[in-house]
Parts: C-alpha cells; sequence; structure tokens
C-alpha cells in the first residue's frame, strides 16, 4: 500500500474567502487542473463512490485526490489502495469544513503540476460545506436514499450550490420510503441548472453516465 | 393540525459558552425539567425515534420537543401531528448547531413551567453540535445502518460526549455491510461509558428498551 501523507490545515487568515476563492479558481485555470469539491452527510457513499468514478476516469485524466477529514485516514488509505491514483489526508483541525485557504494548502501538499483533475472530499456534513467557496472549478454532491427524500427541502443551500447532484444507493430503494420524483422535484426548485444522476456506488449502476458527465464537463472548461 | 410555533435564534452574545450552558443545566434542575440533546446526521432518524420514543413515554411525562433547523418546519409539524405533545420549531440564522444561548431561547419559547421532559432536536450534522454544550442534562446521538460501521472513528467527539447512542434501521442491517461489534467496539474505546441500544425506529424494535433507559435516567436524576 502507498504511504499516505497528512496535512494539517487550519483555518485562513484571509478575512475574504470568496476573493480567495475566486484567485484559487484562476490558478487552477492556468494550471490545466480541474478541481471538483464533493460534498455529503456522513455516510452516503463519498468515497466508495470517487473509487467507482476514478477507475473509470482514471485511463484518460491524470487523477488526485485531497480525502478532507477531522480525525482519521482511513478514506485517503481505502482510495490510495482501491485507485492507485496519487491521493493525501487533510485533517481540518476540528473544523467542520474547508475554506479555500485550506484547500490552497491541500493542493500545494499533493502538487499539482502533473494532475488534470483533483477530487477534494469535504468533511461529511450538509451544513457548514456548502457555505464557504474552497475556489474549487465545481460543486457535486451526493445524497442517499436512506437520508430520505426530505433533505433538499432541509439543507437547501448544498442543493443550491451543487452542478451535479448524485443520488446514491438506489439499490436500496425498494427497503426505504423515498418518493424519488418527489425529491428530484424539490431539488430542481432549489437549483434549475442541477444535472441529477440515479447511482448505486456498490454496484455500479449509472456511474459511466457520471463518467460522461466529467468528459463532457472538462472538454467544455478547457475550451473556455 | 396543531399551529406551530417557530422562534429565530442567533449565536449567543456570551463569550463562554461552557459557563452558560452550566448555568442552564443548573436552572433545568430547579426547575425539575429534563432536557435531552438529541445529535445525528442528517436522514439517521431523528424525528421517527422521538416520535415513537414520545408516544410511549408521554403518559408517565409531560413532554415538550424543539425542532432545531436551519430552515423548514416539517419536523415540528411531524412531531405535533404524530405525538400530540408540545412542540416548537428553532430556526438557526443558518448556524450549524445550537449553543447553550439559543438553546435558553427556545425553553422561554416552549415555557417549561408544566413540562417534565423536553427532547432537543439539534441540526443534522455530526461535527459542530458535538463542539458546543447546549446545557442539556444529557446528549444522546443516532448513528444509523446506512451511515457505515466506521463513524465512530470518523466523527469521534460526537460519540465520546453521548451517554446514550442509538443504531438505528437495524431492519436494514442486511442490506447493508455493517460490522456491528467492530462498531460497538469502536464506540466504547471512544466512550467507554456509552450506552449502546440497537433500535428500529420504524418497526419499533427495541424502543421499550430506550423508554425504560428514560425512566431509569429520570429517576436517578430527581434523586440527586
Amino acid at each position: 500500500m502507498k504511504e499516505i501523507k497528512t496535512i494539517v490545515v487550519n483555518r485562513s487568515a484571509y478575512a475574504d474567502n470568496d476573493e480567495e476563492a475566486e484567485l484559487l479558481r484562476a490558478y487552477l485555470k492556468d494550471h490545466g487542473t480541474f478541481l471538483v469539491n464533493l460534498m455529503s452527510s456522513p455516510g452516503a457513499g463519498k468515497t466508495t463512490t470517487l473509487t467507482a468514478l476514478i477507475n473509470l476516469l482514471k485511463k484518460d485524466y491524470r487523477i488526485g485526490v485531497m480525502e478532507a477529514d477531522i480525525d482519521s485516514d482511513v478514506d485517503a488509505l481505502s482510495i490510495a489502495k482501491n485507485t492507485g491514483v496519487k491521493s493525501i489526508q487533510i485533517h481540518t483541525s476540528g473544523m467542520c469544513h474547508l475554506d479555500a485557504g485550506m484547500t490552497k494548502s491541500g493542493l500545494d501538499s499533493i502538487n499539482i503540476s502533473d494532475l488534470d483533475l483533483v477530487f477534494l472530499e469535504n468533511v461529511g456534513n450538509l451544513v457548514c460545506p456548502a457555505e464557504f467557496d474552497t475556489g474549487a472549478s465545481m460543486d457535486m454532491m451526493i445524497l442517499s436514499i436512506p437520508e430520505g427524500d426530505d433533505k433538499p427541502l432541509k439543507y437547501p443551500l448544498v442543493f443550491e450550490k451543487c452542478d451535479l447532484v448524485l443520488i446514491n444507493k438506489i439499490d436500496a430503494i425498494d427497503y426505504f420510503d423515498f418518493d424519488m420524483e418527489k425529491c428530484k422535484k424539490t431539488i430542481l426548485m432549489r437549483n434549475p441548472n442541477a444535472t441529477i444522476i440515479e447511482i448505486s456506488a456498490k454496484t455500479g449502476k449509472n456511474i459511466n453516465e457520471v463518467v460522461n458527465y466529467f468528459h463532457n464537463k472538462l472538454n467544455s472548461w478547457r475550451a473556455n
């Protein structure tokens, strides 16, 4: 198994996170590195989804992963073992989210000079990560079936912010009272431009659709 | 359906939350009102569990519920409709947790003079709520099977802090890779004094054990 690099980051000294996030987005564009900020509740399947996705994307892109967590290293180890791509662990010093300064520290540590695509797995939390622009090129989130179809109503900001919403664990849909149409309608009411894809990271269902989404997204990002 | 009172709270002006929390605990003891702070991830089953529990406890105690949420009123409406007990909605003004001052505002609004037992449903989040003492008489949490058995490793503080940990959705355990013994071992490593009860709020399984836990807890609290 690869050795995992762990860095500890603290809240940025910059007062204006939004300004710093815009600078980071421009820096990433200059370097040709597309950064994806991935958010969800704890246990929605971020690491499993990233593993399935990266294994299909890695033949076309040089990929890196930054796993943000309060305390443990289990996700970065799992990603490194199961995908082989470069991955680091970011410890947030107890913080419940990442801001642009913390994200930049992570990027400096992973070294983006040889990377086309970097996934940032944010802290598992539907509230705080949505309030801070990390400077990523795009935001995505995962909602999982067992969490319930009312989450877009209760945690509106994260759904408003994300270009891509994956609805995961659809293999378990018969087990839970989850109204897919109602859920999608609420998401689109919050965010009419959201792309919503139903997936099962466990069985691999529709992961190819997510792969196509990223091909299109990177092509259009590079062209602009 | 009852009309739901909604209050909006802001971060307390008091610098020292811990001090304010201790004062609140003493105030509750003077009034003979036991306050339970309930934490979990979004979608772990806080409202469903509270509903099942309150319907078994309400013959013995005068119960109130404070539902904290960033934006919606759906939980307070659901509790009022399905249990008939007094319930209010607390809007946190975007905050990801409650502190002792915000909790006191809620208690003033619900009026505890005729209440023996109040449940505070904190914002769905495993990170921030654990960092702030609300002043409650006890802390409890719900972990649900679909979230995974590694959560005590990844969100240690909330597990360290809670007297009672309910493991919910055990009706769905065959559907997920969840190692119950490993999970319990990790929780007890973090918090050797935790009481852990496996439940299904959906089917009602073991809710009577939780009822017994509260009878014992209130008896010993009143005796001290």
